[in-house]
């Protein structure tokens, strides 16, 4: 494309020269209260001008270690997060500590294809899901059989399965739009499938990894971790190497698959949640609580899942900083420890609003990656999301425009839960995010800076205008 | 993210499961004509799940040289389409002539700070201008003088510019949403600033590359080739080597810059437009056109800009003959030549068109990179645009539903110009597009299969409906 397509609407012009007027003179702090098109002008120019969410994510993703809940990573991106919420001058900024489970992956999976007719001993890239049991020392040996699904698994029975290692190989169904929707449909064999195929007699699991993409990255996840939980080895399987199995499967009837992996359970560790605030100027007692989870899988970067979530969460705080805009309500920043394997940061956050009685009129979540807002998905009483949509056409000129879809997130379920607070997930476009969900790809280059910071341009107004006008 | 948060919306259960329907029984072929979500559901679905565009693209990138218009490399790319439009077994495939520029860059580009008090012989990233003259042989050296915009350089004057390089160092307006509207905005200075420059008697001229990332890529793109065209060599600086320029500047006073380029321009050269169609049934004279732009600048892979739009185009005749949907009115797929810089494609096809008296009844341009598809820019008569927008919510399950900012392209202008067809063109996510545009980094790898499948759904929807109830 080499010439003008789209001609700067007379929107942006307005809402442009707001902006250039704002910053033209640092001092203009929301003397036009008037006009709410003005504050989003504001807390989205500055997070697209001088936003630092992007920055503080590539030191996050490259200057510490992988932040599983109760790593010495984790630690370490507590105290990282703590003195980001420190340095922004807020009014009070702590941590919350919670007990987390401590499983470590162990050195790195081995897994191939033993000599076959058609096979040599070909390597399969597989990772440990969460939660599993070690393999035997020296690895595991078995035939693998095949599942399309569930139903399958029952049909075929203790017979047909015992001994063997279950080989889940159901694909995510391209033809949804969302791929949100392709991932609750197919995460079931990962969540639930090492224990069904346990209780049928099977000996390992390798659950084809949940993506739309055809590459070389298992995907990790967690599965069950209550009494059901299962006690066989189980890791994804890449979908690459998920297609070759399958037809190998096909050409020989019969394919000895070999795993080897040295995971270990140790006991609950000590870990904490990280919190920010800013105390309402008109009605304190009443928060907005929002933000994303700390921890992270411990085989990528965690730049997606979910260090935008927390780094949007810290960069909101610093906006209404920034911007001069004092709320009324209290605005808080959650970093929610142990969202991947467990969920004990969000129930201690809960549990402890609820003991101490506080008011939660809302909470947002970010937890679906940094690509570009399209919307906001809400799971609350009717005419409170009403009140929302009513907000829509400022929010259009900024790209976010998508009000109707269901929303939440894993985080602020407990505050429902405990207390029926309004739920409110910010969507960004979903089509890239499990090209990158729990893998070794999941990576800060993957992670745009305008899209991340449009993300928490995108919040923060909502908070704004959930602040100004309630809920 | 572990658990599931969007739960599968009812409206997508509907589509879905008609998509199931559809794919169970390939013989399926629109008994269900009252349902137009129906016949979305199919041209999404087979996009989505056996689209070929991804891979033609994979093709096009990997297996063919660059195709700047009048290479080698052009040439194949028009075989390669032609005997992909052949294979689809549509009713006319056929190459429409046109002569085209012929510029090359000749050996890769050198540049370097001269040796100064705080910097060596710093290498600096340049890549020439399209349609740029050559240094003189063994390379150019001279003062550089660092311009703001086009009001300093005039009080600037002819005094302080004779004899040096200028250097525009004009930044994206971060603040703007749309980078279609930062690029509007910048885009002067490399269009007209090196003519500009000559006249004020600069020997040499370097554009600050047009994007908002900062890092290590020049952007190449065509600079004003008329009669006020510049006969000084002129080059993209990359946005990092611009920083660093700027504040050697600021540090020295006084900064010796290097360049050397080899760029030559030839006599005009015979190409071609690649055309395929589908005949209407019942109006075959009224024609709904739609493309992109068959030839790319040089030093990348033209994946984005603009590989996508021309695969997309041959994927939306493959969508209707795989969908087994007979348009009424004729649907053609134009591959257009020589858009980056001349557009003499674009005004072969117009004026052809002219001539015949064709009918014209809609052109739809993707020309704006293979991203997730947010909605279409419409510049029409207000009772046509109004129609279009009536079918907003057909398109809303698919991410579709952006139906109010400016559209059109510059390969379909000129059938505006000639004959005043409506106008319409993809808008995907703006957000990325500058990060890769006229880049060495406008790759395959950076096309994500399902965004560029989307774009593909979402024209065929569009052109479905202007077909079934015109325009």
């Amino acid at each position: 494309m080499t010439r003008l397509l789209f001609p700067v609407s007379l929107l942006l012009l307005v809402l442009g020269s707001a902006f250039v007027h704002y910053r033209e003179r640092p001092d203009f702090v929301m003397k036009n209260t008037d006009s709410d098109s003005v504050a989003f002008a504001k807390l989205y120019g500055s997070a697209l001008v001088e936003g630092e969410a992007h920055d503080n994510l590539r030191y996050l993703c490259k200057n510490l270690p992988p932040r599983l809940s109760g790593s010495p990573g984790a630690a370490a991106a507590v105290e990282y997060t703590y003195q980001l919420l420190q340095s922004l001058n807020v009014d009070s900024v702590w941590k919350q500590p919670c007990m987390v489970p401590r499983w470590e992956r162990g050195a790195k999976e081995q897994a191939r294809i033993v000599d076959s007719k058609s096979a040599g001993n070909e390597r399969m890239r597989i990772c440990a899901l969460g939660g599993s049991v070690a393999t035997p020392e020296g690895g595991l040996i078995a035939d693998v059989i095949e599942i399309r699904d569930f139903s399958q698994l029952e049909l075929l029975g203790k017979k047909h399965i015992q001994g063997k290692i279950v080989f889940y190989n159901y694909s995510f169904k391209d033809e949804l739009y969302s791929c949100f929707d392709q991932y609750g449909d197919a995460v079931k064999y990962r969540w639930a499938g090492p224990s069904m195929a346990e209780k049928m007699g099977a000996v390992g699991v390798l659950v084809r990894s949940m993506t739309n993409a055809i590459d070389t990255f298992p995907h990790t996840g967690v599965m069950r971790q209550d009494s059901l939980a299962a006690k066989i080895p189980a890791a994804a399987i890449c979908t690459k190497d998920a297609n070759r199995l399958s037809q190998l499967l096909k050409q020989e009837g019969r394919v000895q698959f070999y795993m080897n992996m040295n995971c270990k359970k140790y006991p609950d560790a000590p870990s904490f949640n990280v919190i920010g605030e800013i105390k309402g100027s008109e009605f304190p007692e009443e928060v907005i609580v929002f933000g994303g989870h700390l921890d992270a899988w411990d085989n990528g970067e965690g730049a997606h899942d979910d260090g935008a979530g927390i780094m949007q969460a810290i960069e909101i705080l610093r906006l209404f900083k920034a911007t001069g805009i004092r709320p009324k309500r209290t605005i808080r920043a959650v970093m929610w420890m142990n969202e991947e394997n467990g969920g004990r940061g969000a129930d201690a956050y809960a549990n402890e609003a609820f003991r101490k009685n506080e008011k939660h009129i809302v909470a947002i979540e970010s937890d679906a990656g940094g690509f570009s807002p399209r919307g906001f998905g809400m799971d609350m009483a009717n005419e409170k999301k009403q009140k929302i949509q009513s907000w829509q056409k400022l929010f259009y000129p900024w790209g976010v425009y998508e009000f109707t879809r269901g929303g939440g997130g894993a985080d602020i379920a407990p505050l429902k839960k405990l207390m029926g607070t309004p739920q409110i997930g910010l969507h960004p476009d979903s089509q890239r995010y499990f090209d990158y969900h729990h893998t070794a790809n999941d990576i800060f280059e993957n992670v745009n800076k305008r899209e991340l910071h449009l993300g928490a341009g995108s919040m923060a107004a909502l908070i704004f205008m959930i602040d100004k006008y309630g809920l």
